[in-house]
C-alpha cells in the first residue's frame, strides 16, 4: 500500500483541493493546443489517407486530391461554424449529448454518447498509430514494432494525464505551436522554391508509377466515383476534434463561451489552410501512395515492382523541401508531427473522462466514472480510454489505413444530431424571444446549423455508404452495445431509485428488539473484543454460537467458555458437512423466524493484517458469512476487526491517509 | 450463481454428510486399484525410461536391461516390507510427513512433506504425459498434440475427483483389473509363444541399430556406469505410489492396518513380476528404443538414418505378441495400458489433497484446504494440484522422458526419512515394551526399517548423483520454495495464535459507551432501514453524517432530512477533493479521539443486488470506507443490507441452501 501511494504521488502529483479547480482553467493559448490538437494533428494523416484511397483508382486517381481537399475544407468550414452556435448556447459543455439529449430527446442524446465515446477511443488508435508511422521517416527501427511503440505512447498519456489536466495543457503548447509554425513554414517554403526560385521539387516517390492490384488499367465511372467517396470519407478525419471544444467549454477561462468560440475559428482557420496547403504541396511534388494491403504497388523507372509502401506524406514533403536546403527543418517536421499526433490522442483523454462523467452524472454509466479522482481528472475514464484504446492498437496492428474505417462515423453521426437539436433549439427559444435584434441572430444561427445538420448528414451518408463493408460495421456494432449497455445501466438505477424511494406510505417502524448473535470459533481475544463490543450495544439477547467442525476443538471451546466466564450461553450447532458457513446461516434464519418482529445483529470478529498474502491465511469464513447473510431480511452484519501487530504499519499510513486527524489518543484504548 | 451451483451439482453430485463418511471407505478389491494403480502402471513406463537411458550406451546398453530390471524389483519388494510396518505403526495415516515429523521432528517432517507434494504433481504429470504417448500406438493422430491431449485428461480426473472418492474407485476398478490380467497374459502368451511353441518374435525395433549421438563406439568404463546408474534412477520411477497406500490407510474397510498392508503385499508381487516380466520379453524380443532429445538414433539394415522415436515398449511388445495371433490383443493391452495410467495420476489426486490438508491441520497451509469441500473430498487441495500438473505439462510439453529427471528425488527423500522416522520408532516403542513376543516382533520390525533406510537411501543418493543437472534440481528448487512457504505459514500462524491467546493479564473491559454514526448520501428506503436498525441498537449517541461533493446534492438531503423528522443531527461535511471516504474516516478517527474510552459503530446502507454485474454499480464506497475503518481501533462497522427485487431470486437460493430453514415468516417484517 505505502509503495503504491508513493508511486501514484510520484507519478500523478499532488492531489487538488476543490478550490484549486480554477487554477485548471485554461487560457485561450493552452486551450488551443489542448482542444485544437486533434483537429490540426489530422492534417499529417488525413492527406495520406486521401492519397493511399486514390491510390485504388490508379495513377488517374492522383489528380481528384486538390478537389477531395477542397471538400473536406468547405465541410471543416461549415461544422466550425455551426459550433460556434452550439457553444455559445450550451456554456455548460456536453457538446453534442447535451444538445441531442435536450432537443430531440433520451435516445438520441445515447446515441450521440455512444458514437462519441467509439469516437474517442479511435481517436487515441489513430492518431498514436499515426505518430508512430511518422516518426519511422526519421527512426526506421520502429518498423515492425509500430503496435508495441504505439502501446508505450498510449500508457505514457495516460499517466500524464491522471496528473490533471492544466499540467497536461502547459506541456503540450509548446510542441504544437512547434507543429503548427513547422509545417505552415514547411508549405510556405515549398511554395517559395517552387513559384520564386522557379525550383522544379520532386518528392521521393515522383517517379514511381502506382499500378492497380490487378494490374488493370485506371478506374473510370461509377467505380471511381466509390474511390473518390471512400476517399473523401477518410479526409474527413480532419474533422474529428471539433466537438471536443463544445464538450470542454467548462474548462475555458470566462467568458468561457467567447474564448470557446474564438478558439473554435483559429483552429478552423489553421485546419484548412494546413490541409489545402499540404495537399497542394504533394501535388505539385508529385507524392504517390500505395494501399500495401490492397496489393496496389509501384513499378520504378526501370519497370522493378515495389510493394512495400513509402513514408508519409508529411515525411516526403519535409525531405523534398528541407534535406537539400536546410536539412534541420526536416527533423523539426517530422519530430512536431510525432509529438502533435500523441498530443491529439491528449483531446480525447480531455474529452472521453468528462463526458463519461456527465453520462455517469445522468445515471448511464456507473457511478465511479462520475466521482472524480483524487487529481481532479476523472481517473476512471481515462483509464478505460486507455485500454479500450490498447485493445484497438493491438488488433489492428497499429495501422492507420485499417483503423481509419472505422473512424469518423461516430462523429459524422454526432454531427448530424447535434445541429438537429441546434435547429430544434433554435426554433423553441424563438417561439418566445420578442427582441428583434436577438431574434434576427437566432434566425442566422437557424440558418447556419441547417446547412450544417444538411452538409454533416450528406456527408454522414457517404461515410456510411463507402465505408460501412471496410469496417465502419465494427464502429457501429461497439456503438450499438455500447447503447444498449447504457440504456440498461439507466434503467437499473432508474428502478432501484423507484424502488428505495421514501412515500408517504413507507413503512418507518423500529424493530422491537435486537437479537444479537456472536459466531465463536476459538476463544481468544478477537473473540473477546467482539464480546465486549457486542455487549457494549446491550442487545435485548445475545447469544455466542459456535459450529461443531471438529469434537476435539469444540471440546476446547466449551472449556475455554466455562473458564473465561463471559455470562453468555454458548450454543453448539452441528455441522453434518463439516462446514461453519451453512448451519450458522441456517441458525439465524431460525432465530429471524422465530421472532419476526426483531432484527438480528451477528458479530463476526475479524482479523486485520498488515500485508496482502495475510488475508489468504484469514477471514475467509467471515467474508462468505457475510456475503449470505447480506440476502436476509431483517439482518444486520457487524464487524468487529482485531488489529493484529502487523497491521501497525498500515494503520498508521491509512491514519495518515486520513491527514493527521490525531487518532493516536485513540490507541490507548482497546 | 445459480447456473454455477447447478452445474456444480451436475458435474460434482449431491454432496455428503458427515455420516455418510462410512460410505466412502474402501474394501481390498477397491482399494488396490485406486491406491495401487500408481505403482502398477509405472510398468507400463519404466521399462521405456530404462531402455532409452541406456541407448545412451550404444547397442552395448541394452544387454544391461534385465539386470536394471531385477535391481529395481529388489528395491520393490524391500521398500513394500517396510511399508507394511509402517502401516500396522500409523494406522491413521499421514504415512511418512506423520512419521518423520513425530519421530525426527518438525522440520524432517516439512522435508518430506515438501518432496511428497513435488512428487504427487510429478506423478500427474508423468503418468498422463506416458498415457497419451501410449496412446499413440493406437491413436496415431495425437502426434503433436500430447500436451493439450494431457491437459484435458487432467481436467477430467480433476472433475471426476471432485465428485468424490468412491465414485472414482468404482469407476476405475475395472480398468486396472483388465490391464493387470492382459498384461500378465501378454507377457505370458509372448514366452509360451517363444519358449513353448519355439516361434522367433521380434519386435518392430529389432532389426534396427542403435548409434550414440556423436556416432562413436559403445560406452565402456564410468561412462557406462554412469548410464547404468542414471537408468536405474528411472526405473525407480517404479516405487512411486508405494507410500500413497500408507497416507490412505483411513481410507480402508477395518480393519484397516491389515488390509492395507494386505494390499501393499499384492502390490509389490504384481509390480515386480510385470516389470521384471515386461523386461525380459523386451530383451527376448530386442525391443530397442532411443532418446531423440540427445541426438542417439537409429541406423536400419540398408544403412538408413532413422531419427523419429520408435513405439513405446508396451505398444511394441503388444503388437509382436498379439498382432499376428490374436489381433484384439493388441488394442485391448494398449487401452488399459493408457486407462491405467491415466487412473494412476488419480493415485495423486486421492494422496495430494489427504497430505494438503493434514498439513492445514497443523497449521503449515491455509485452513481453507483443512475443511472438506461439500462432496467430502479436499476441493481445494485437487485443484491446487490440477493447476500444478497443467502448468508441468505445458513446460515440458508432456514429454515423460524430460518428466521422469525431475521425479522419484522426492519419493526417495521421504522413503528414506520415513524409514529413519520408523526406525526410531521402534527404538523408542521397544525402550517401555516388556512382552517378550512383542519385543521379538518389534526388533523383527526394526531389522526390516534398517534394511529399507539403507537401501532407500542408497538409492537417492543414486538417484541425486545420476539425475541432478539433468532436471532433478529444479525438483528440489520446488521442494525448497514449498518448504519455505509452509514454514513461513506454520510461522504467521502460531506468531497470530500467541498474539491472540487469552491471558489473565487480558483486557476484559467494556467499552463506556457506543457511539453510532450512520453514512447518508441519500434519503432513502436503505437509509430508512439503517437509521431504524442503528437505532434499535440505541447507542449513547446517533449522528448521521453526510459528505458534501456536489452543493446542489446536499442541499437536497438537507431538505429531505428535515421532512422526514428522524429525529436524529444529520451533520455535513465538507470535502474539498470531491471524495467521500476521506472525509468519513477522518471524521470517525476524530469522534474516537474526542471519546478514547467509548466504542464507535458506524453503520452503512448496502444495496443487495441478484445478479453479480449490478455490484459493479453499487456498494463501492461502502466497501472502501469499510475496508478501511477496519484499521482503526475500537471501531466496529455494520453492514445494514436493504435487499433489493432483483435480489429476491438468489435470496431463495440461499435461501434453499439454508435448507429450507423455514425463514419466510421473516419477510413479512422489514
Amino acid at each position: 500500500m505505502k509503495f503504491f501511494s508513493g508511486m501514484k504521488r510520484l507519478l500523478f502529483g499532488r492531489r487538488l483541493a476543490n478550490a484549486q479547480m480554477g487554477e485548471t482553467l485554461l487560457p485561450k493559448r493552452i486551450a488551443l493546443p489542448v482542444f485544437a490538437s486533434d483537429a490540426l494533428s489530422s492534417v499529417a494523416y488525413a492527406p495520406d489517407e486521401i492519397l493511399i484511397t486514390l491510390s485504388l483508382a490508379g495513377m488517374a486517381g492522383f489528380m481528384f486530391s486538390w478537389q477531395i481537399g477542397l471538400a473536406v475544407g468547405v465541410v471543416v468550414a461549415v461544422v466550425v461554424m455551426s459550433y460556434r452556435q452550439t457553444v455559445y448556447a450550451y456554456p455548460n459543455g456536453g457538446g453534442d449529448y447535451e444538445v441531442a439529449k435536450e432537443n430531440l430527446g433520451r435516445f438520441a442524446g445515447l446515441t450521440v454518447a455512444s458514437s462519441l465515446l467509439v469516437d474517442y477511443v479511435l481517436t487515441v488508435a489513430v492518431s498514436v498509430s499515426a505518430g508512430v508511422i511518422n516518426a519511422k521517416a526519421m527512426l526506421p527501427f520502429l518498423d515492425g514494432w509500430e503496435a508495441l511503440a504505439a502501446v508505450c505512447v498510449i500508457v505514457v498519456l495516460t499517466i500524464v494525464n491522471l496528473r490533471g489536466v492544466r499540467e497536461s495543457g502547459a506541456a503540450f503548447a509548446v510542441p504544437t505551436y512547434i507543429f503548427m509554425v513547422s509545417m505552415i513554414l514547411m508549405v510556405a517554403t515549398g511554395l517559395f522554391r517552387i513559384f520564386v526560385l522557379g525550383q522544379d521539387l520532386m518528392s521521393e516517390t515522383a517517379d514511381l508509377t502506382v499500378v492497380r492490384p490487378d494490374g488493370g488499367d485506371d478506374l473510370m465511372g461509377w467505380a471511381l466515383i466509390a474511390i473518390l467517396a471512400r476517399a473523401f470519407s477518410s479526409g474527413c478525419a480532419a474533422l474529428t476534434g471539433v466537438e471536443a471544444i463544445s464538450n470542454g467549454v467548462p474548462a475555458f477561462k470566462p467568458p468561457k463561451s467567447r474564448n470557446a468560440s474564438r478558439v473554435l475559428g483559429m483552429l478552423g482557420g489553421l485546419a484548412i489552410t494546413m490541409l489545402i496547403g499540404i495537399i497542394a504541396l504533394a501535388n505539385l511534388t508529385k507524392v504517390h501512395l500505395i494501399d500495401e494491403g490492397t496489393g496496389t504497388h509501384y513499378i520504378d523507372q526501370l519497370g522493378n515492382t515495389i510493394h512495400s509502401a513509402a513514408n508519409t506524406v508529411t515525411g516526403q514533403l519535409a525531405r523534398t523541401v528541407f534535406m537539400d536546403w536546410f536539412a534541420p527543418g526536416f527533423y523539426v517536421v517530422v519530430t512536431a508531427t510525432m509529438l502533435i499526433l500523441f498530443l491529439a490522442a491528449n483531446t480525447a483523454f480531455n474529452g472521453f473522462p468528462s463526458l463519461a462523467s456527465i453520462l455517469a452524472k445522468d445515471g448511464y454509466l456507473p457511478l465511479q466514472l462520475h466521482q472524480r479522482g483524487d487529481r481532479l481528472a476523472f481517473s476512471n475514464g481515462i483509464l478505460m480510454l486507455a485500454a479500450a484504446a490498447i485493445a484497438l492498437v493491438i488488433l489492428f496492428d497499429a495501422s492507420v489505413t485499417a483503423l481509419i474505417q472505422l473512424y469518423v462515423v461516430g462523429v459524422f453521426i454526432s454531427f448530424t444530431l447535434g445541429q438537429l437539436g441546434m435547429i430544434k433549439h433554435w426554433t423553441r427559444e424563438l417561439r418566445s424571444e420578442q427582441e428583434p435584434q436577438v431574434r434576427k441572430r437566432m434566425i442566422r444561427s437557424r440558418v447556419i446549423n441547417v446547412t450544417g445538420a444538411t452538409m454533416t448528414g450528406v456527408v454522414l451518408v457517404i461515410v456510411l455508404v463507402s465505408k460501412f463493408t471496410h469496417g465502419a460495421y465494427l464502429a457501429l456494432v461497439a456503438m450499438g452495445l455500447l447503447f444498449a449497455l447504457m440504456l440498461a445501466i439507466s434503467n437499473h438505477y432508474l428502478a432501484v431509485e423507484r424502488e428505495v424511494a421514501l412515500t408517504p406510505e413507507s413503512d418507518r417502524a423500529l424493530p422491537s428488539r435486537v437479537r444479537g448473535v456472536i459466531l465463536v470459533q476459538h476463544v481468544n481475544l478477537p473473540t473477546t473484543k467482539a464480546i465486549a463490543f457486542a455487549r457494549a450495544t446491550r442487545p435485548t439477547t445475545l447469544t455466542a454460537v459456535t459450529v461443531s467442525i471438529d469434537d476435539d476443538q469444540t471440546e476446547l471451546i466449551l472449556d475455554q467458555w466455562e473458564a473465561e466466564d463471559f455470562g453468555i450461553p454458548l450454543k453448539v450447532i452441528a455441522s453434518p458437512y463439516r462446514e461453519i458457513t451453512g448451519p450458522f446461516i441456517k441458525y439465524v434464519a431460525e432465530l429471524r423466524t422465530e421472532n419476526p418482529r426483531d432484527v438480528v445483529s451477528v458479530y463476526i470478529p475479524e482479523y486485520v493484517v498488515g500485508h496482502w498474502w495475510e488475508q489468504f491465511l484469514h477471514n475467509q469464513t467471515a467474508l462468505v458469512i457475510r456475503t449470505r447473510l447480506h440476502f436476509m431480511q431483517g439482518v444486520m452484519v457487524t464487524s468487529v476487526p482485531y488489529q493484529l501487530a502487523s497491521s501497525d504499519a498500515r494503520r498508521i499510513r491509512t491514519k495518515k491517509a486520513a491527514e493527521r486527524a490525531k487518532a493516536a489518543d485513540g490507541r490507548r484504548v482497546r
